[in-house]
């Protein structure tokens, strides 16, 4: 099976090592599945072309011998379906990891980043004190939730796989958030998830990547 | 096959009608698979045993002879994998009827909450005034995108699916929003969706429950 997925030849230091194209590098280190990457150029994500495989000219997209398909929540789902470590055994696992998956990215993370957008691209601006403490509070009561979730478990699903993937993921935006660490029970899980060497052999070559494309003037 | 899913007993005039158990009702009325609702109260989303089956204690869950799972998105994808109308029919089917749902629900709806959530919860806040603008631009992008993609398109995959129910229920919280109009392919697209029976049987039968277990105080 020839796999492909996208990437950006560049984004800034502060978002170097955060693209999102670091969930299937991850799923794919712990598949043991090789692949190539398709680096792409600012430019090239308007293309036509690039927009028919991701119409919304993000990262990553994805490609195989038998489907092309974009979202990395989506991404994920191929990649377990492909590898014997990650796919799910029974039609329930397969559905918990489904539900996981989707929690990650509309239960969780749909509210983390109204904590995450304000504060990267508009810290400067007198709103975001204003909208703060009203975001803290959403994503609390969802860290709360998935504690509780949490408390006698060592993964989201039976065993480890790609929701716990997304999950921690999603949980790293937070990593510098008092929100998080007041939640034990989800930041060990994060950590856990963290220290498998497949999540850092994957933001490695995530980093490296940027490195060597480096406009010249962003070198020290 | 029993099929079985939670709602709410009640939800405020604001909320009812777009309360999220609207997307199963809507798929299993295009399915036409018979379904039976477990209503509860907002004190029954705290019990440890509906936590136990969806740990946020949100609407909906679904369960069925086979499996039992969360998350509106998951929950779709379930409702099409039993229904004869709706399965995706080829690999290449299945990759974009999952990315699509991941796309309405990640890439559209992360961020129309950003302008639903403070206009619908802190409408009298400073900080809504500034919030917006920056809000509205980036709900814009992603309906000029997909406005791009449905150009010469009826649908977002080949045939009408449960990708459009997702889509189309995550547009239509944008109904009363500028940023909409703006963008009549989707725009159109939206209409094409919401008139179609099963949209609207489910809608009545989710206004009729809120309706019928509406507190005394608040019935005119």
């Amino acid at each position: 099976m020839t796999i492909e997925i996208s990437a950006f030849a560049w984004v800034p230091p502060l978002a170097s090592g955060y693209v999102r194209d670091h969930r299937p590098r991850w799923a794919l280190e712990e598949a043991g599945l090789a692949y190539n990457v398709r680096i792409l150029t600012f430019e090239e994500k308007e293309t036509p072309e690039y927009r028919a495989w991701q119409p919304f000219g993000q990262v990553p997209a994805y490609r195989d011998d038998e489907v092309r398909l974009f979202e990395s929540g989506a991404i994920l789902l191929r990649i377990a379906s492909l590898s014997d470590t990650l796919r799910p055994r029974t039609a329930q696992e397969q559905a918990d990891t489904n539900a996981w998956v989707f929690a990650a990215l509309n239960s969780v993370e749909l509210l983390t980043m109204h904590l995450a957008i304000p504060a990267l691209f508009h810290p400067d601006e007198p709103w975001v004190e204003g909208f703060r403490p009203h975001a803290e509070r959403l994503v609390d009561l969802r860290l709360k939730a998935l504690s509780g979730w949490l408390e006698d478990r060592e993964w989201l699903t039976r065993r480890f796989g790609v929701a716990d993937i997304m999950m921690a993921t999603v949980l790293r935006d937070l990593r510098e958030e008092p929100v998080l660490t007041g939640h034990p029970v989800a930041a060990a899980y994060m950590e856990r998830c963290l220290d498998r060497p497949a999540f850092r052999k994957a933001l490695d070559d995530q980093l490296a990547e940027h490195a060597a494309h480096a406009p010249a003037e962003t070198v020290d």
